[in-house]
């Protein structure tokens, strides 16, 4: 069976009807061609998934019945993932991707000291996590936060706890277990973080740790720094 | 400073000159536009870096002599990742180019009970793995080897620890740290691994490990699984 999207504000209040609408709506009227009576998941991105009916359907809009519904609840441990602005797209788009795969709560891409200031097409960023988002099976869909540099990101996550990707003078540890709810993990852009952006980490309170010997590209960087932590809740 | 790769035997004996050919000549004389006299890194895929001078420069080869080596031991701990042949290109490369960036030793790649024959472009990809090599500063070249099945896997690779990445009936463990000197990390292609392939690996001492709750694509699950083991020397 199919999944689709639909915001929250596309719901009925008692949640009895869906509606689904844009780019989805065209895809599922003309490309996949479903008729009425067929069925389908439609998720909110709030953690929950709904299993419906197509009561009505037009290029411009379907209309389902919910048949029944399966909630989640949110994790206890969140990693919001903010990275240096990648350059070259694909290689941004699939740091995006596979940030979605690997539960990400929310992805923050901002300007680094090392990187040029980017122009990042956010519908079409948006357009990629909704799509990570349906075929991973996750009940939350992770938000998407452009900001102009480490500070603006440090200001934004003020309470949460920051491990930065980071080799430092000291001896940097591998990653551990995440104990707090709220985790930022920060990694850099192609070129690293600068002097100046650690140490404006370090005095928020961040931990720096290693991602093992080899120089890995900010992408790979993104998805081996998640992948640390595959098993919080 | 560049790097560039030249194979074993490319190398003078006694390790004083190394010719490069090729596309990689081609690229150091007609896009790098390089010099006699200008210096770059030269690394032969085998545990040696040298630093060398260019002596002759010609569209088909390009002479270098050797001024100063690096070199580096085998790791103690070597990952061989076989994982089902992936369908889409740039996935495929993605998974390709990641595995060298997260120090394998060997990339294979095989046609599983549940993906379609493959039809691997063999230069193309060996290619590919010698720039991602050369940009993460390995000293070591990976090898690539194709399969037509599980099982010629498992006998090519038969005297290594086996770790699948797989979710049986009984509860698989997080993967851990390495302590065999031969791994085999198997991860299946975007249909999973067949009860067969399982049970056959089963038998021949596989063990199962979970990659997270979450559903990750092939390519990821290959990033992901790689990353259990950024500290193993």
């Amino acid at each position: 069976m199919n999944f689709f999207y639909a915001p929250p504000e596309n719901w009925k209040d008692d949640r009895s009807e869906v509606e689904i609408t844009g780019q989805e709506a065209i895809h599922i009227s003309k490309v996949l061609r479903n008729k009425v009576g067929d069925q389908a998941f439609v998720v909110d991105g709030i953690g929950n998934r709904s299993k419906c009916e197509i009561t009505d359907i037009s290029k411009k809009s379907v209309q389902l019945k919910v048949l029944e519904t399966n909630s989640q609840n949110e994790p206890t441990t969140k990693k919001v993932m903010a990275f240096g602005a990648i350059k070259k797209r694909d290689r941004l788009e699939f740091a995006i991707e596979k940030a979605v795969e690997l539960d990400v709560w929310e992805i923050c891409v901002f300007d680094a000291d090392h990187s040029e200031r980017s122009r990042l097409n956010e519908d079409r960023l948006h357009t990629q996590i909704v799509s990570a988002f349906k075929q991973s099976g996750r009940f939350y869909l992770p938000k998407l936060v452009i900001k102009r540099s480490l500070d603006e990101v440090l200001e934004q996550y003020k309470e949460h706890s920051i491990l930065m990707a980071y080799l430092g003078d000291e001896e940097a540890e591998s990653p551990n277990q995440l104990t707090d709810s709220e985790n930022l993990l920060l990694v850099g852009p192609e070129g690293g973080f600068s002097k100046r952006e650690a140490d404006f980490a370090k005095s928020n309170g961040a931990q720096f740790f290693t991602l093992g010997k080899n120089r890995l590209r900010a992408e790979t960087a993104v998805v081996a720094f998640l992948s640390q932590f595959l098993f919080s809740k």
